[in-house]
């Protein structure tokens, strides 16, 4: 990042925030510093490098954790991924995804999520990340559908707890309803993982879903007083909303959501664990991925801590 | 809608729903039809024609109320508006569009929205439907511009009181929280109309909006309680998202959205006003105007009552 220019003292670039070209605000944290203690980054962020060059990516920026993706890990084959994963030292903050209880065959839901189960397990993470699934084709009884989805949840919950993976319930922004999670609120989810135990089911609090939310700091408290807060996700809510809807997560400070207060509100309710990183947006997975790292590194610090 | 052919008994097309194309499921109602009697045509179902013809839409198909929009009025001048609905017989079910409390001049708020609930009075609107604002530029303090939305909207309502007017806040999809509506649930909506009088302000019940909150039964009891549905309107929500998601708004029964049921809980609420269909949709505005409040009245008779 410097260059030395023929009779002239080093030069040091400005260091550019990537999707945006805004010129950096803050100085890029160094491997070490306090303020990467619980940053994570959630592989979906930069979704073209495979889950070596994540781990690499990391290891490079000093980030001490990661949420890993089901995709990745098959690419690589698990048992080579949970290798790859343990010798890194990196933690596994979550591991993404499992779901879609709605479907209209329950018996293919119910043998892919115990497959993400075990996969959970091998590879050491604390907990599954769950989007409960839409409404199927032709349906419009919301009730019955939320219903069901308890129903296989249920199924699930004594095979995850034997494994000592949790099951993270997370809720989705309502213009998802229709079609990946007729699970919306942070209330909702309580309701429903109140029903379990608290080692066993757990809620994501990701603030693109929840931000808009007039009951969320509410919920959030709630959330952390029954020990439920299994992962908080963090990204900006940017506008306009993509013509795939779910592209619009944007590098924090780039939208609109009140990411640090969410995060001040986690902390608050007892929540100590990583704050992972997610973003789905063509403009940063066209970017370079350090670059993208160190941008989401910088971010952290300004608008998050 | 009959032709003759040589050597044959009249010919009866098949009426065609716009804008799917689907053969008509049910004959189209006639005037006099009981099934017409509560059903309200919102004028921006038809946003390419002017209050006449909307007005003489209305009167041809025999629907008996309609909701009208600010820019068509000023368009034609609010006096000769006025009269024209008067003379039409036609019930106005609403009148669209005040709100906007959060935006940074709040006289040019309280202006914009007094001028509005004199023209409501003056065109006999049962109440002013109310979209209350997003996050002003930069803005990430979501409860506190929700609360400057409350003092404005409390310097309003002795204004409209006075003149006959109720505020009726509509909450808005959580999507549209950031650029259009910090108020987003029916609960939350709620909230701040029992701070006044049920007669000054009511909520909006808009099926678009509300149709995915686990909690929009509930409340809409609550609502219903305390007197404060002012209005019910229509529409169904489609995907994908349109590149504006304002203009997914789509015709009832082409969507995903329990119409029905949300009908069915105003009406044991207590709620016997207009039903108002309310479309924002590419498709339905390029189709001819009569053919869509056919099909307006067709799906309301099969979706909707």
């Amino acid at each position: 990042m410097t260059a030395t220019a023929p009779g002239s003292g080093p030069i040091t670039p400005t260091a550019v925030d990537l999707p945006s070209g805004r010129a950096a605000a803050v100085p890029t944290p160094v491997p070490g510093d306090p303020a990467l203690a619980r940053l994570s980054l959630n592989q979906a962020t930069v979704k073209y490098w495979n889950l070596v060059q994540a781990v690499d990516g990391c290891l490079r920026a000093g980030l001490p954790a990661i949420g890993v993706w089901r995709e990745p890990v098959a690419e690589m084959g698990l048992a080579e991924a949970a290798r790859l994963v343990r010798r890194s030292g990196l933690r596994v903050s979550s591991y993404c995804r499992a779901g879609f209880l709605t479907r209209p065959d329950r018996a293919e839901a119910l043998e892919d999520n115990r497959r993400a189960i075990d996969e959970a397990a091998e590879l050491g993470a604390p907990c599954l990340v769950m989007v409960v699934g839409g409404l199927p084709e032709g349906e419009r009884d919301l009730a019955a559908v939320r219903e069901r989805m308890v129903e296989v949840l249920a199924e699930l919950v004594p095979y995850a707890l034997e494994r000592g993976v949790r099951l993270a319930l997370e809720p989705l922004h309502p213009m998802f309803c229709a079609d990946r999670a007729v699970l919306s609120t942070l209330g909702q989810a309580l309701d429903i993982a109140e029903r379990f135990d608290a080692e066993a089911v757990g809620v994501v609090v990701d603030a693109y879903h929840v931000w808009w939310d007039p009951q969320v700091y509410a919920q959030i408290a709630r959330a952390g007083a029954g020990g439920r807060i299994a992962s908080f996700q963090a990204c900006d809510w940017e506008l306009p909303i993509p013509s795939d809807a779910l592209l619009g997560r944007g590098m924090v400070g780039d939208g609109h959501a009140d990411v640090r207060g969410l995060r001040e509100a986690v902390d608050a309710a007892g929540y100590t664990g990583d704050i992972e990183v997610e973003i789905f947006n063509e403009r940063v997975w066209s970017a370079d991925g350090d670059e993208v790292i160190a941008t989401v590194a910088r971010r952290h610090v300004q608008y998050v801590l």
